[in-house]
C-alpha cells in the first residue's frame, strides 16, 4: 500500500524558507506573490496490514515535529 | 487564489532523504516499510490573474530543478 504523509508548519510558526522564496521571487520579477509556505511530502510503500496506530506512531516518532508541524495522512 | 506545488524526485533519482528515513523507522522497530520518497510541498498565495504561463515560469525558475525533479500544480 502506498501511503502519502504531507507534513506543514502550523499555523503562526515562522517559515525562513517561505520567506526566502517569497522574496526570491519578487526579485525574479513576478508580482502579485503573497505568502509562501513550505512543507514536506513524504511517500511510503508499506505493508497492507499496517494498523493507523503505526502509521500515526512513525509520524509523531519520526516523521513530523509535533510541537511546530502538522501532518495529514493519505492512503492510495 | 491557493496555489500547491508538489516537487517529487524524478523516478531513478537517488534519495538519500527518504533511505535515511527507511533506515530510521527499520530501527525503531517499524517492519513493512519499503521505499520512502520525499518530495516538497509548495503553497503559494497568488493574485487571481496570474497566468499558467507564469506558474510554469516560477517553478521551472525556482521553485523545482527540473533537472532531476518533476512538480505539479494544485490551484485552489
Amino acid at each position: 500500500m502506498k501511503l502519502r504523509i504531507v507534513v506543514t508548519l502550523k499555523n503562526g510558526v515562522l517559515d525562513p524558507q517561505g520567506k526566502a522564496i517569497e522574496h526570491a521571487l519578487g526579485s525574479l520579477g513576478f508580482s502579485g506573490v503573497g505568502e509562501v509556505r513550505v512543507g514536506k511530502l513524504i511517500e511510503l510503500d508499506v505493508a497492507d496490514g499496517i494498523t493507523d496506530t503505526d502509521i500515526d506512531a512513525m509520524c509523531t516518532k519520526l516523521l513530523a515535529n509535533t510541537v511546530i508541524e502538522n501532518y495529514r495522512v493519505e492512503k492510495q
